[in-house]
């Protein structure tokens, strides 16, 4: 194949240290498997972490950004796609994933957890599992967890098999 | 004001009985008040049930609809807004609602929830309750709940207000 | 049908008198006849004239706006789209029309003209007509000119049946 | 700057053999240029032709996609965007681009012209040129016109000092 896998990293643009450490380290282990980075572009949270972790280990990261512009984009993308569809990018997010992985986040990523069930990318969160939710099926979606982005990293593999 | 107040009734396009009848009942109860009803627009489950309860006392019905065409529209939407963005259209149906039901469903259900907590419109969820979700946050939406029909009217009137 | 046939109405948000004027008494008719009028839903220009001439004919008017909330919306708009995508939503807006007529405007109006011609809608310009471009062509779309408002419904009436 | 200018070329599915080997070899330049080249991503026209020219010279290249899948990606894009939004991706392809270069198409290149001089891309039309368009003004944006990929070019290289 001619073309790098491309992971997915979605979480919030206001996040925790740990959950940004976690993002950043994957970001690394992404780019160390010659894996494209995707995110939402955005110079913050989650995304900035991922993106630097990517870039600083050589990776191509591309950034999905909400707007026409690229004031708001984070400086480790390599390829910043200006959408100009606020959140609707959410759906080319995860579309354009082979794999998709949440960190902790708000109900952006909540959403696009959702959006990446609906059509069937598989989706690992990272830190925290999604629970039961009563009147609300995921569908025939994979969803995976794990602890730490070693083992993402292990999920993703096997999923790419 | 010169419009209708637009609710919009989210919902799986395959749904269980009662949560069928709900969205019907609630369809009825949004035409008698004079609001607007906005769905997905598809003739399937929630979407179906809702705007012919809606369509049947007399109410306007607005469909968000996936694709180009009228083929996969209820008979009983008045107005189809074809869109030709797939589950982007989500995004739409939650930004044009004044207030946002969600009805039992899946995770297009899910993600609309999601996105319209992201994009400050109020949730109320009908027959069951989204619960505390670990590692994510829903931000400073507002998300109700109710169990009838006719309660979430009484929810609706007080966002209203 | 239980639907009212959409008749689009695109044109400039900054419009010369007599597109106006031909905005405002295109809308008039489009009311009269009992079809829906669907625009860019702004207060400016082409939308804003056309909107107000169906509203103060009792007709139903959908503006499908670039925007996330109300703000820039006409007065004259019954049914508020808010889509967040920007110039994106210049594709729901002639995916939705059964027929779309362009009025004078800039390269948003022939950027929905493009549009509506890649995607089978037929169009009526209204006061100009478009050459045949060198290099570029319309494919299997239906291109039709007329000058006045009621020389477009008399195309419009040609096309429905 | 840690990113490649990101040149745009858009042109139709459906070409004539000089329009595509004018597509292939600006391809080439572009990849010579050390730019990214970014298209509509099919396997088809003009996007196969300039996707290949500049992936056998080590290029970059983005392809953004109306579909949600890989099924109708050129095998020379190395970056597919899976949009799932059909047309409204032209949206994206000219915001997402530094300049967009227009080759011989139908009407979705003529809308992605437009969309481009909307939103103040700068596009160069490369072996035709847009004529005056009565009833229609192309705003403030910048329209340039070339007859040979060199030439072409040299105007990328002066719009980007």
């Amino acid at each position: 194949m001619n073309r790098p896998w491309i992971i997915g990293i979605m979480g919030g643009g206001d996040a925790a240290a740990e959950a940004l450490d976690n993002a950043y380290r994957l970001g690394c282990l992404v780019a160390q498997h010659k894996w494209c980075l995707l995110n939402g572009g955005r110079d913050a949270g989650v995304m900035a972490a991922s993106a630097r972790g990517a870039f600083e280990n050589g990776g191509l990261t591309v950034g999905i950004l909400p707007g026409t512009t690229l004031h708001t984009a984070s400086p480790h993308i390599t390829i910043p796609i200006r959408t100009g569809m606020g959140m609707a990018r959410n759906c080319i997010n995860v579309l354009s994933s082979d794999v998709v992985v949440a960190c902790p986040g708000g109900p952006g990523t909540l959403s696009e957890i959702a959006l990446a069930l609906k059509s069937d990318r598989p989706v690992i969160t990272m830190g925290f599992s999604l629970p039961a939710l009563p009147g609300l099926s995921i569908g025939t979606g994979r969803l995976l967890s794990a602890d730490t982005p070693e083992a993402v990293v292990g999920l993703i593999e096997k999923l790419l098999q």
